[in-house]
């Protein structure tokens, strides 16, 4: 691979690891650009590459890759002139279709991981789903996506919003659980590291087993007594009662339509 | 240590595998006793025990472990002739107080995992927390727990409650949300292993950073386009709308609350 003249737009958590990855892979990051001026120098330097805040001084390149909050799109596209290169965005749940009016070379690229600034990841790893608008384009991103992951599909948008939705359960929804089960454990003065080993067994079983098979705890069992006394504990807490309620229900349900 | 006679009251996920420690830790397991014949003949078999499903022919023992669904204890327990001996259940939500009708001897020993029969466990990693009616008894229960992992600590019932609350949030509400994850991928012919890096990830994650420190996703940014198209495909496909909305909330109050 020779390497594409890259320009990012945007530097947060998600931008920072793409950048960085297609970097250390062999492209050359032209320019990094963020409203935010601090977030720009940071990963500009990261990836030795001038940065700007001002959409009027985005520089020409081959690949202009969208890295932004999903709402964001529509005020900041129509200021950047793309010069009809490829452009490509990386979110689960926009369509490929949305930057068709911005150049007439475009596609997705979407990387499923969970991005936090300071983590190291092995970017090999991830999935990277890629779609374009042409089959030319399509193969650009393959090649640039084959470049830093060893898993890379193709998935058209419809099934990218699923694909994401499902991210949303099994890491939005999961770590905020984690967070819960933090504050529950504070309240009683019991360090959260404890459950560390529980956290590590239930994601490590879902490798070898269906998860709708690894299911354990009173909801899977219907234990009533139990989770009865956790909602009073709840309630009485002040916290968390009807999440309890709403997800032991529905733990319960799922299992008695599979009967 | 000189290795206790045990009696196993209980033969399901929990019962294998604690049976199995402290057999392996060098406690002699005397009997086995189940209900469900298989079960009980099962376990006895990989410990060296005899079994019984009759509550008549449960044998003298110096520690007797009750490993049964919380729901069966009051059903079970007085049948059972304990001969006065160290008598201890393995629940998170039950207090200690409710064996002391059953034995002067009594105590809690509760390993704090996730148990599929099949998964092999590193048990030396788990926590186990102990209570006991007195001293010396929590004396013998923390040596025997001491003989099967390297995190033995003491916790009271009240805070055992909350414990157990916190690992249904962090375990059997997780594992739900990796169901309902593969449900929705399913559903559009994607398969799950593509999630397998994200849920790796995200459980890591919470080794290194609070949790709520590492929340990503559109609940947390409050992306409200991502959660309304989200909640908008959820309710076409027709399921999970509501559980998507629920959690979204909670997610989004956890933050505003923080500011």
């Amino acid at each position: 691979m020779m390497g594409y003249n890259i320009v990012f737009i945007g530097a947060g958590n998600l931008g920072v690891h793409l950048a960085k990855a297609l970097y250390d892979s062999g492209n050359h990051i032209a320019q990094v650009f963020s409203r935010t001026g601090n977030s720009a120098c940071y990963l500009a330097d990261q990836v030795n590459a001038i940065y700007t805040t001002d959409t009027a001084s985005v520089v020409d390149a081959d690949i202009y890759i969208i890295a932004v909050k999903d709402s964001v799109y529509h005020e900041l596209l129509p200021h950047i002139d793309f010069n009809n290169k490829l452009l490509v965005h990386c979110s689960g749940s926009i369509a490929l279709s949305v930057l068709k009016d911005h150049s007439s070379n475009y596609g997705v690229l979407y990387p499923l991981q969970t991005f936090s600034k300071d983590r190291k990841l092995e970017f090999r790893k991830i999935p990277v789903f890629v779609e374009a608008n042409n089959l030319e384009n399509e193969d650009v991103l393959k090649e640039l996506a084959n470049g830093i992951s060893d898993h890379v599909l193709h998935l058209e948008s419809d099934k990218r919003l699923f694909l994401h939705i499902s991210a949303v359960f099994a890491c939005n929804f999961v770590n905020h659980f984690y967070t819960l089960a933090a504050e529950i454990l504070k309240s009683k003065e019991i360090p959260f590291h404890v459950l560390l080993p529980l956290i590590e067994e239930t994601a490590a079983k879902v490798e070898s087993m269906a998860p709708h098979m690894a299911q354990t705890g009173p909801a899977v069992r219907y234990d009533e007594n139990i989770i009865k006394k956790h909602e009073k504990a709840l309630r009485e807490s002040g916290n968390y009662e009807y999440l309890y309620h709403i997800v032991s229900k529905s733990i319960y349900n799922y299992y008695q339509n599979e009967d």
